[in-house]
């Protein structure tokens, strides 16, 4: 027998009410704090020319695209692989008018052909800001301590930020005179802290035992101040590891300030997945979660690749990794009631919507029904459209015996099967209504 | 020369913060309308696989779609193209476990090629909600008074939904024994009310006289009672006429009893652009823009075609045309006012950053900047970025002569160049940006 074909593509997914109400609470809540550090929240096409785009994205991530063809002009689009690549060639194209340094935000989804089969790791929705203009490190611990306090205003408790230097350790490879491509393998090894693959890179270039062991130790170190002075004893008199190692401490000193510090591990051997990065770096991770929750870094040279050169540096988040990190310490259950039923015969259809209307000014959540049949089996009926809305209330008008100023009151909220049955006079329903807060705000 | 390569895809473009912002709230303000009527969001995918979602989508749709491989399974992948079509197809395969009638809403983009080269017209922008699983002329009224209650609570004060049932033409069209494909033609110019058009395509099939001036009438005429008079003259003792005219009657009905009546243009030659289409349907649209804002109407077989027979009803929203009528009628400015702007010298960074904290916990959004250069120059350097940044107020501390616990004010709000510059005591401040409502709530 064949396997059934698979009606919905690979790692996408459909998220349903009670979780895309959650997304949108947290993406809210993100997005409000973000603003209050003054970054401004920008709308980004879809999709891009890829032979504008690519000159900013590394090979590995133009492997990873969807491309498609664009019957008006012949040209090859590609749907977004990533928004500080697109954000760049937005600001380096169409943003002149705007005071620098920019402050940018955005929620949105990148595209990337991925080998898993589960989840939603084809489209990734990402929450991020980018911080254009300025190369400062006040600035990178602005974006880090922004981080930071991101992450704690929407309640994720124990995370760390791994903290480096892409400069340090690049400097640290190519002074071992391995090829290109060895380079690019070592570097890849040392993000993914495979040190027996990066032992064995090195062995087969040669390189020498000394340098080797350092490159080994840099990558495998992680800690606080001292792996700074670690790096400092590797640098000696080496400016050019000096440098970028003064800048990571002069951050970390800044971070001390700013009260993050306790969230930061030094890790010199920290790249992160993107070529364009060449400063400071960081990823964010919890323990329990075996990959990270987001990063970024400095990016001073990808803007002049659109043909604007600025110093740049921002952080992106995995919103499913996020969530995942949330639930994963405390499971949250579908917040907010379920609507209100609201049922009435036919001939009561105009007080029926009337009421709704009076409720829904209140910003109480309301399914107004027409009730059919003999007015003895409203009740029941009332009651099995509320059991199969699994809604918390069912207000019933026009019940027999009660006259049209009186409502039956179904309510659900002891979670038995049989409601718990009152008469309240529609003048007073409002009122006790929006106390006893069924209101979904 | 040759014209420039463009480096931006056509009918694409990038919100900038103002209009974000602006995009951002009215997105808002609809989904918490929608809620109140019980309808929830769901989040869907960006691509769906062609031969599954095609069922679905009528022929000169599927020619719109982009559509690229899958290289995992080597099938095609399009950019939805249209929601109702899929959230048909999930509600059919992947929501069985929810109560009927479903209310479900939503807030994303559709992908078209369309020949016009400017706006965003080939990622377009929607807001909708879906009514799926009942037949019942109290839903059509629903879907069409949530419509109409949507775009009062957002503003928009002079539109008109025109209201028809596909029914009674495509009866009417059938009748004349015209080819199929010639029908679709006529369906097409009834739609866009191109009479000659209509005219020239019945006497090219032959269609006798009466019956075309039949045809001819009931596409240009619309108003209110009176159209449906007319309708029931036309259709006689036909039942197959007179049972949409019927529904469409019973639907006006009720607008009434809702009080949307007043918006309401009955007109028996509409018809929307998709075939999936089967009973009442309607247009929202203003005066002073030639092109509809939104629409929809009952598809009672589309889900059928995806295995699970269900009737539903639904509308969308052009959020880019509902924006273009509401700006039409008063443009808006900006509204909300920039961030604030937070200076001191490097030595007071940690206080600097205290004080960020504090203005940021009152939901005061601040950018903060470290001040370089003389004491003597800071409050120039400070009235510089302040302009550099359109802001309205910036902040100085470590001003020279002012103790650390007074700050320079530099308040930029009456739109001079030079801004009205006070000290103010660090403890007050807090307090007095509030209470001067510098919050960009």
């Amino acid at each position: 027998m064949k396997p059934a074909r698979s009606l919905i593509p690979i790692g996408t997914a459909t998220l349903l009410p009670d979780t895309a109400r959650r997304v949108r609470r947290l993406e809210d809540q993100l997005l409000a704090h973000l603003a209050c550090w003054g970054y401004r929240e920008i709308i980004l096409p879809t999709f891009e020319y890829l032979d504008v785009l690519s000159v900013g994205l590394a090979p590995e991530v133009l492997e990873k695209c969807y491309k498609f063809a664009d019957w008006t002009t012949g040209r090859i689009l590609v749907l977004r692989p990533d928004v500080t690549a697109q954000i760049a060639r937005i600001v380096a194209m169409d943003m002149g008018g705007m005071g620098l340094p920019l402050r940018l935000s955005y929620r949105t989804t990148v595209f990337r052909y991925e080998p898993e089969h589960a989840g939603r790791e084809r489209e990734i929705f990402q929450v991020g800001v980018e911080l254009v203009g300025a190369d400062d490190p006040h600035l990178d611990a602005e974006i880090i301590t922004l981080l930071i306090e991101s992450l704690k205003h929407i309640g994720l408790p124990d995370f760390k930020v791994s903290l480096g230097h892409v400069g340090f350790y690049k400097v640290l490879l190519e002074r071992t005179g391995m090829s290109e491509a060895a380079q690019k393998e070592a570097e890849f090894a040392a993000a993914h802290k495979d040190l027996p693959r990066l032992e064995q890179v090195m062995s087969q270039e040669g390189v020498p035992r000394k340098k080797a062991h350092v490159i080994l130790e840099a990558a495998g170190r992680y800690g606080q101040d001292d792996v700074l002075q670690w790096g400092r004893k590797a640098a000696g008199r080496d400016s050019s590891l000096k440098k970028p190692l003064e800048r990571l401490a002069k951050v970390y000193e800044l971070l001390e300030l700013t009260g993050v510090k306790d969230h930061i591990l030094i890790d010199l051997g920290e790249f992160r997945g993107f070529d364009y990065y060449d400063g400071v770096v960081f990823d964010v991770f919890t323990a329990t979660l075996g990959y990270e929750l987001g990063g970024g870094g400095r990016y001073d040279h990808l803007l002049g690749k659109f043909g604007r050169s600025l110093p740049s540096t921002g952080f992106a988040l995995d919103m499913d990794r996020v969530f995942a990190a949330l639930d994963q310490r405390e499971p949250q259950t579908a917040d907010g009631k379920p609507p209100i039923l609201l049922v009435g015969p036919q001939k009561l259809y105009s007080q029926t919507f009337r009421l709704a209307e009076r409720l829904r000014k209140l910003d109480v959540h309301v399914i107004q029904e027409t009730i059919q049949g003999e007015p003895s089996q409203f009740i029941r009926h009332a009651r099995e459209r509320g059991q199969s809305l699994a809604t918390s209330t069912v207000i019933l008008l026009g019940a027999p015996g009660l006259s049209h100023k009186v409502v039956q009151l179904l309510d659900y909220s002891s979670k038995r099967t049989r409601p718990k049955i009152s008469q309240v006079p529609i003048q007073e329903l409002p009122a006790m209504i929006k106390a006893q807060s069924y209101a979904n705000l």
